[in-house]
C-alpha cells in the first residue's frame, strides 16, 4: 500500500517534472521553420552522398505529411515529445520508417533549435518590417490631411508653438522609421546559418554548410560553431526593437489618450476602439491606446528576462537558454497586434479640427515669433529681445487677449522700443503665419511638412 | 524670529531644490560637445549672415578659452549655471560680451542639448568599437597560441568533446565582432544632425542646417524637429549595446572564475589580476572577473531606467528626459574599464595546458566519435549506433579507462556488432584526432580554427 | 626604451585596475556605520578578555579621532585605501599603533561589510520612513481643506464621479501609508546583526554576538554565518520599498502635470517649484513632477541591478557583490530629495476651486447616480435602469446641457418610466449631493473623508 | 464587392480588436475567487435588504452550478464573453434569470476585479508560504544528516575554510526563511477587502464592507474607495517576493550544477532529476537546475513589466492595468513548480561525502586557524601571525602537502618564532577540527549546526 502511494506520488511528480522539463507545449510554434530547416539539411545530406536520394525523398515527402498533420490539427502535441524537434523526428520515423533515423546525422539538437529560433526571428523581422511599413504609411496618409490644421505643440505638457498637426503625426512616422531600420539591420547583422555547428563543435561529417544555408535564405553559415550554439544575441536584439517600438507606441497612446479627454477633445477614438459606457454613450474610454500603453511593460519584461538569462553562462549549451523562447513569443505577439491595431485606431480616428485650433489661442504660442522678430528685423539681441517680449505678453494677459490678438496699437504701446515697431509685427504674431514661418529643415510650416511627406511617399515606394 | 526661521527653511528649500533641478553636476561632461556644438553653429550663422565675421570669431574665440579654462580646472562649475549650456554661454557671455548673447540666436536647449548629447553617444560608440577591436586582436592572438591544445567542450557545464583552447577564445573573439558590428550600426543610423530644429518646430531664421551638420561630421540634419528633440533613441541603442557587450564580458568572466578555481586549474590569473589572500600566496581570487561579471547588472540596470523614462512620454520635450545622461554616463565607463580590464586579463592569464588535456581524458569524449564512425563507415542509421557506443562505453567505465584509452580487443569485446571491427575504430577513438576530426565549417579542428585566425587578422586589418 | 615604456603601461594598467577594484570612493558612506560597528566590536571583544581594557579604550578613542577627521574633511580618501574599512583600520593604527592591528580579531571583511551595509539600510528604513509620516501629514491636512471642492473623478482619463478633492488626495495619503509600512516591515525583518559572522564559517574565538547585537541596536545576532555573508535580501527590500513609493509618487507627478496643464488648470505649482518662461511669465513649466516621475526610471534600474548581480551567485562571498552599494546609495537619495520635494509642492501648490467644480459639468458625471436612484427608490434592476439612463443622458445631450442641470419636467420626458417620477430625482442628479451620498465605508462623501483624515491624525499621533 | 471586402475587414478588424481588449482567456484563472466574491457580496446585500433571501438563494445556488460547469469544463469560455466576471454574470443570469442581474448592484467591475486579484494573490501567498516551508524542511531534514561531512567553504569560488555540508545546506534554510516571512508580512499588509469602493468612490447603497470583508477572510474593508480600485502594490509585493525566491533558487541550482560537474563530483543528481545522454549513461546533464537558474530571469521580467505598467499612471482605474495579472500568474506558476521539483532534487541527490572532504585537503584551509592559535594561545597581533602562517604555507606546498597533513617537527622548521610551539598546534590544523573550532553562534561547528537544526525543527513545528 505504502509502494502504491510511493508510485502514485513517483508518478505524479514524474509528471510535473515532464511538464517542467518539456519545452513542447511553447515550442510547437517553431514547427514550420523546423521543418523547413529538416528539409534543407536532408537535401544537403543527399547532395554529400551522405544519405542516398531515395531516402531524401522519403524524408521530405514525409515532413510535408508531418507538417499538414501539423497544420490541419491531426497531429496532437504532448508532453511525452518533449519538444518541437522530437515530435517531428518521431512522427516521421513513424510514417517512413529507417530513413527518419539518419535525417539526424550530421547535427545535433543544438544546431537544430538555434536554426529554428534564428530562423523564426528572422521571419518575424520582416513581417513586423511590413507592418511598420503600413504604419508609418498610415502616419503619412493622415499627416497628409491635417498640414495646415493647427494644434497646440507642447513641451512640459505647456503650450509652446503652433504647429500644424500632419507635422506632429509625422513625429511617429520618423520614430517607426528608425524602429524599421533596426529590425532591418538586425536581421542582416544575423542573417547566417547555424545549422552544421552540431553539438558545439562541428561535425567530422563531410558536410556542406554553404549549401544548408543557402537554400534557407541566409547570407552565409555562421563562423564559429561553439559561438553559434550559445549565442542568443539576435533574440535580445528583437526583444530589444520591439521595446523601442512600443516605447513609441506607448507615447502616441499617451497622447490620444490626453486628447480624448473633455479636457483636450483634440481627437475621438472611432466607435470600435473606445468602449463606450452602457448608460453614456457620448463617454468614449480610450481602452485601446491605453492597453498599447500598458503592453509597453511586458515587452521591456521579456527583454530583461534574457538579458538575466544570458547573464554569466559559462560555454557552451546550457539548459537555460530554453527560456530564451517563450518571452520572443510574446513581445512579437504583442508587437504584432499593437502596430495592427494602432494602424486601424490611426486611420478611424475623428479629428476634431476647430477645438485643437482655439486651443492655440491660449498660451501666447507666437511670444516666441515676436522675440525672433525683434532679433531678425530689429538686430536686437536674442536675450535683449525677451525682455520685450515679456511686456507684451503681459499686456495681453491684462486685456485678457492671447498675443495673436492684439492690434497694432495694443503692440506699439506695451514698450517704449515698440512704438514705431512696422504693422507687419501683427502678422508675425499670427498663428498660421507663426507655424509657416518655421520653415528650416525639418521645421513645422506646410511646406516642409509637405516636403516630409514627399520624402516618405518616395521612401516607402523604395523599401 | 518666525520669519527669519521661514526665511532659513525656505533657503533650505531653495538650495534642495536646485541641487534637485539642475544637471550641471553631470551633463559638464559634455562640456567638449557643447563647444563644439555652439562653434558649428556660430560658424554657420555667420556664414548665414545671422552673425557677422567679428562677432563669429569672438564667439569662436570665447569659446575656446572657456574649453581652456574647463580642462585646466581653473573654471568652477557651481549649481548656479543649471546646467554646462548656460555654464559655458555665461562664462563666454563674461569674456566676449554682448556677441555672446547672440549665439543662441535660432537654436533652443532643446536641440542644443539634443545634439551635445548624441555627440557624446557618436565619440563613444567610436571608441567603444576600438577597445573592442583591441580585444578581438588579444583574443585572436591567444588562441593563436592554443590551437593544437586541448580542452573539454562543455554542455550542461558537462564534458561533451574535446577542443582546442583556441577554438574556445575564438568564441568569444565572434561574439565582441558582434557587439562591434552593433556600435557600428546604431552609430550610422543615428548619426544626424539635431541643431536646428529648436525648441520642437524648427526656426524662422534662414539657417543652413546641412552646413552645421557636416561641419559636426554628421551625415545630414535630422529629418523632423518634434522627434529630434524628444527622440533618445541613440542613447537606448548604446545602453542596449554596451549590455550586451557586458553579457558576453560575464560569459568569459564566468569561465575564468571556473578555470581558476582549485577544481578545474585550467588559468591562473595573472598576479596582478587577482588579490591574493596574505596569509595564502598561492590562492588567488578571481575578483577582476568577479567584478567584471557583477558590473552586468548595472549596465542592465541602467538600459532598463531610461526605457522605463520615455515610456509614455507625450510630444516633445519634458523635463523627465534629463534622467537620460547618468545613466549612458555610468554604462559608458563601466563598459569601457571593462573591455580595458579584460584586454589585460587575457593577455596575461598563466594557461595550465597539461592540466586542460588531462581533464579530456574523463566522460568519454569521443563517444558520439564512435557512433559517428558507425554511422559513416559502417553505415549503421544513427539512433541504432547509440546503443552499441552505450557498450563500449559502459566497458570502459568496468575497467575504470576513459574510452580513448581502450585497445582494439577491448573494443572488439563490448557488442558483438563490433567483433569484426577494423582497428582504425581506435584512432577515432582518440582525442586528438576526435578534435581535428571536426573539420566542418566552423568546426574545431586545428585546420578550421587556423583558418579563422587568418579571418580575423583579415578583418581586423580591414576595419 | 621599450622596458621603460612597458612600465609606463603596467603603471597605468595598475592604476586603472585599483580604480576598477577599490570601493573606497563609494563605500566611504559608510564611516559613520563602520566606525560605529568597529566600536561596538571592540567592547565586546574587552569584556569577553579578548581585548584588555586599556587596548580597547586606545582603539575606541582612536575611532572617534578618526570619525572627526572624516567629517571635518581632514582625513583625505585615496584609492590606496581600497576600501572603507581599511582606511578606517589603517588610519587608527597610525594614530594608536599595536593595539589598531588587534582590532580586527575575531571579524572578517565579509562580516564587517555586511554589518556596516545593513546598518546604513536600517538607518535609512528609519529616515525615509521619518519622511514618508511628514509627507502623509502634508496630504492629510491639505485634504482637510478641500473635503467639499469638487472634482471630476476619472477612469481612463475620463469624467466618471464626482467627487471632493480632499478625498483624492487621501488616496496618496494612503499609498504613502503602504509604503511607511513597507519600511517598517523590511526594518524588523533585517533587524539583526551579521558581526561574528566572520569570513563565512564563524570564529574560533570566543566572542559574545548577543552583546554586539544589542550594543548596534539589533534585536539578536543573525542566525547562519554563512547565509549573512552571502546575503542582499536586505537591500533588495529597500530598493524595492523604494520603487514602489517613486512609482506612487510618479502617479501624483502624473496628475500634477495633467493639473497644471492649460487644459485642466485645476492646480498652479508655486513659483519655486515651476520654471517660468522668461518671456512668458504666467506660463509655468512642472519642471519638478516631471523630474519626480522621470526618477522612477532610475530606482526601478537600480532594483534590477542588483537582482542581476545576485542571480546564480554560488555561496558564499563573491566579488560581484561589491556592485551592492552604488545603487542603494543612488536610490536612497533619490527617494529622499523626491519625498522631500514633493512635500513642498503639495504644500504650496494653488488650487484652482472654481475651475475644478467647472470641470465637474462636463460628462453627466450622476448618471449612475439616477441608474442607482431608480435601483434603490424604483426597485428596478440594476441593468434596465441603465437603459432609462441613457435616454436622460440622451436628453441633456440634446438640450446641451449637463443631467445635473435639468429640471424635472425634462427629466420626466425623457422615458415612458420616468413620467411620474418624484421630483426628489432633481436632487439625486446634483453634483455635491451625488458626491455626499456615496457615504459608504471609504467613499467619497465629505464625511467620509473627514472620517478618514481623523483616523489618519490617530494613526500620526501614534506611530 | 468592395464594400463586402470592406465588411470582412471590418470583421477582421474586430476579431483581432476583440483579442487585443479581452481578458478572458488568462483572467478564468480568476473564476473561484469571483464566484467566492460574488456570493459573500449577495449575502451581505441581503443581510442589508437590499437583496430578498429568495434573490439571495437563487444567487448562490446559480453561482455554485457555474463553478460546477467551469471545473467539470462543461462551461467553455470565448472571448464574447470578454472577462471572468462578465463570463460568469451572464451565465448566471442565463440560469438564473431576473436576479442575476441584481447582483451586480453596489458594486463596479473596478472592485470586482480587484477583490478578485487580491484573493489570488493572497491565495497563492499562503500555498507558497506552505510550499517554502516544506522545503525548508527538506534542506534542515537533509542537513541532519551531513553534520560532521566536511566539505570545503568558498569564497570567490576558491577553498576558504572547512565547513559541515549540513551547514551549507541550513544556508538555504534561512534564505527561504526569510522568503517565508515576506510572504506572510505581505499576505497582513494587504488582507484588507476592496469590494464595496465601486467604480472609484463608493456607492450611496447602504452596504456593510465590514460583513464582506469577514466573509472573504480579509481583516477589514480598504480604507479609500479611489486608492483600492487603483491600488497593485499587493501584486507587485508577490512579483518581488517570488523574485527573491528564485533568486536563492538559483543560488542552490548553481551549486548543484558545479557540485554535478567532473570537476567538483561533491553530488549527483537523481536519475529523475537529471537527463542522461542515451549513449554515455554515466553523463548525467543537470537540466533542471539549470531550468530552475534560467527561471529567474522570466521572474524578474514579470516585476519589472508591472513596475513599468504603474508607472505614472494618473488615478483612479485605467486600462492599462489589465496587465497585470499574467505576468503575477506566470510568476506564480514558475515559483510554485521551481520549489516543487527543488524539493525533489534535494531530498533525492546523491552526496558523494568521500569527494568532499578529500576536496577539504586542498588550499590550506586551516591557514586561518593557524594565524588564529597563534593570535589566540600565543597572544601575537592578529596581523603579524599572518606572516608567520605565511610561511607554513610556503613550507607545506615544498612539501607538496596541504598544511592540515604538516607533522610537529614540519611546522616547527617553518619559521624561527616557532620552534618551540607546543604540539597541540597539529590538532589546530585538523580539518574536522578546525571545522569544530567554529563555534561562535551561527559558526559552522558541528554543535552549532545540530543546534540550528533543533531551531529550525521548532519554529517549523509552530508555524
Amino acid at each position: 500500500m505504502a509502494n502504491q502511494n510511493n508510485q502514485i506520488l513517483k508518478n505524479t511528480n514524474a509528471q510535473i517534472l515532464d511538464e517542467f522539463n518539456a519545452s513542447i507545449m511553447f515550442d510547437k510554434e517553431l514547427y514550420a521553420q523546423d521543418i523547413r530547416g529538416s528539409i534543407a539539411h536532408s537535401q544537403m545530406l543527399a547532395q554529400q552522398g551522405i544519405l542516398t536520394s531515395e531516402e531524401q525523398k522519403a524524408i521530405e515527402t514525409g515532413l510535408l505529411q508531418v507538417k499538414e498533420e501539423i497544420e490541419s490539427g491531426e497531429f496532437k502535441f504532448t508532453l511525452a515529445y518533449e519538444d518541437i524537434h522530437m515530435a517531428v523526428e518521431t512522427r516521421l520515423t513513424e510514417i517512413i520508417g529507417e530513413p527518419g533515423k539518419r535525417l539526424h546525422t550530421a547535427r545535433s539538437r543544438n544546431d537544430q533549435v538555434a536554426t529554428d529560433f534564428r530562423l523564426y526571428v528572422q521571419d518575424k523581422s520582416l513581417s513586423i518590417k511590413e507592418q511598420l511599413k503600413e504604419l508609418i504609411e498610415t502616419f503619412v496618409n493622415v499627416a497628409g490631411k491635417y498640414t495646415t490644421t493647427l494644434i497646440p505643440g507642447m513641451t512640459h505638457l505647456q503650450h509652446a508653438q503652433p504647429l500644424n498637426f500632419g507635422f506632429h503625426l509625422l513625429a511617429y512616422a520618423n520614430m517607426f522609421k528608425r524602429d524599421y531600420e533596426r529590425f532591418e539591420s538586425s536581421y542582416d547583422r544575423n542573417n547566417y546559418c547555424p545549422l552544421g555547428s552540431a553539438a558545439l563543435a562541428g561535425t567530422p561529417h563531410n558536410i556542406n554548410r554553404e549549401l544548408t544555408s543557402s537554400k534557407l535564405g541566409f547570407i552565409s553559415p555562421t563562423l564559429h560553431a561553439m559561438d553559434t550554439v550559445s549565442d542568443r544575441d539576435f533574440a535580445l536584439e528583437i526583444l530589444f526593437n520591439i521595446s523601442t517600438t512600443m516605447m513609441h507606441i506607448s507615447r502616441i497612446s499617451e497622447e490620444l489618450i490626453l486628447w480624448s479627454s473633455y479636457e483636450f477633445q483634440f481627437v475621438r477614438m472611432s466607435d470600435e476602439y473606445a468602449t463606450t459606457s452602457s448608460i453614456m454613450p457620448q463617454k468614449k474610454n480610450p481602452d485601446v491606446p491605453e492597453l498599447l500603453r500598458g503592453k509597453t511593460g511586458r515587452v521591456y519584461g521579456n527583454l530583461i528576462s534574457l538579458l538575466t538569462v544570458m547573464k554569466g553562462l559559462p560555454l557552451a549549451y546550457n539548459k537555460d537558454t530554453q527560456e530564451d523562447k517563450e518571452g520572443v513569443f510574446d513581445s512579437v505577439k504583442t508587437v504584432e497586434i499593437s502596430i495592427s491595431i494602432l494602424n486601424e485606431v490611426i486611420k478611424t480616428m475623428i479629428v476634431n479640427v476647430e477645438k485643437m485650433e482655439q486651443a492655440c489661442k491660449i498660451g501666447h504660442l507666437t511670444a516666441t515669433d515676436l522675440a525672433d522678430y525683434l532679433v531678425q528685423k530689429q538686430n536686437m539681441p536674442f536675450r535683449t529681445a525677451y525682455y520685450i517680449t515679456k511686456d507684451v505678453v503681459a499686456l495681453a494677459n491684462k486685456l485678457n487677449k492671447d498675443i495673436s490678438e492684439l492690434n497694432i496699437y495694443e503692440i506699439r504701446s506695451a514698450n517704449e522700443e515698440l512704438k514705431n515697431v512696422s504693422d507687419e509685427i501683427v502678422m508675425y504674431l499670427d498663428l498660421r503665419n507663426s507655424m509657416n514661418a518655421r520653415n528650416s529643415f525639418g521645421g513645422t510650416s506646410t511646406i516642409q511638412t509637405e516636403s516630409q511627406i514627399k520624402f516618405f511617399e518616395e521612401w516607402l515606394k523604395n523599401i
